[in-house]
């Protein structure tokens, strides 16, 4: 098999990944990296990412690694297979670039820091601390605030189409659901209704349920 | 004139624009936004850019935020103009696009915590704190590690052409250059070259010229 990705279940950006594969209808093998024992800093991981994290990524001789140029490549590359993920216009494909990085630099760090905080410190047995979950919800309510402007002028971020802009959202939108955080989103009608599609997309059900 | 930048000089996000127009040999008109009396915040820019910072852009009818969407826009639509900053190979294009996101994820986080501290702090008269200046040179370190290792591989860091993966350093690299963070980079010889490198390009005189 041609692709293989180099992940984990618990991960935001491995699953970016996954997503944009099924999206594709592509196949691929997925490697589980043990991060519990540290597997990710070791190989052969570290010699596919330098930084040991997941995801790491080969199609065939090609390696690379962070989850959004993994995806970008993926969309780029396979752009006749299955759902298109940018657009080739560039005015368009523009557009698209400037959400892409809304989330990179806007909604990620907002995203993060409420997902490490109510997910991750109860399963590492660490305390919680309400102060930064505050935090962190004013955070992402300011950034939900431009999107609800943003889908009440087009569909989707990006556009009328969904895209690569609005797929790397959807693993941190699926983890922040599932917590108290879902009122942040769901005071916010157009949002709301396009974290449902999200959610929904046969992609993101069929990676669920492998 | 058809291309119009919404900036400030002391806007590394900004600059980073500016340059890739600059490599580009594109004309452009640039609009100096008072980021003292909060004009980021008023129009015209904030129709432009929601998030309310600098810079915004304009190519004709076509309006544009986040600094690296509006250079990666400048790449593609003005891929036949002046220097070539992406690859038209789908696999070479993706380890640009690899190195493209480490510097927005990792550099930028370390370079931009430096940056804050010891040059825009004692401009706003706000107290330097030395163990944020120290945290942050451990995480550039750490960064420039890996840098310090590609580079022995390849002349720039998306291959062996200089490409937009390094042109986005420029901004942050020139602010550090001037500290005593310059000792981060000079401990790194193929780092330093690089360095030194990036500020050489005409493209970033031109710029600081004008």
């Amino acid at each position: 098999m041609a692709i293989k990705v180099y992940g984990h279940p618990f991960s935001p950006a491995a699953k970016r990944v996954l997503v944009a594969l099924a999206e594709k209808g592509l196949d691929y093998e997925h490697i589980l990296i043990d991060l519990a024992t540290g597997q990710q800093k070791k190989e052969p991981l570290i010699s596919i990412n330098p930084f040991g994290q997941v995801p790491g990524f080969e199609d065939g001789d090609l390696q690379l690694f962070e989850s959004r140029a993994i995806t970008r490549y993926i969309a780029h590359a396979y752009a006749d297979k299955g759902t298109p993920l940018l657009s080739e216009d560039p005015k368009k494909l523009a557009v698209i670039g400037v959400w892409l990085e809304v989330e990179a630099q806007k909604f990620d760090a907002a995203g993060q820091k409420l997902s490490f905080e109510i997910l991750v410190k109860p399963i590492k047995g660490l305390p919680v601390d309400d102060a930064v979950i505050e935090e962190g919800k004013a955070q992402l309510a300011s950034v939900l605030d431009i999107y609800e402007a943003r889908l009440g002028k087009s569909k989707y971020l990006g556009g009328d189409d969904f895209s690569l802009a609005d797929l790397h959202h959807i693993p941190i939108v699926a983890n922040l659901q599932k917590t108290k955080v879902k009122a942040v989103f769901d005071a916010r009608p157009a949002v709301a209704a396009w974290a449902t599609a999200l959610l929904a997309r046969p992609a993101w059900q069929k990676i669920n349920a492998a």
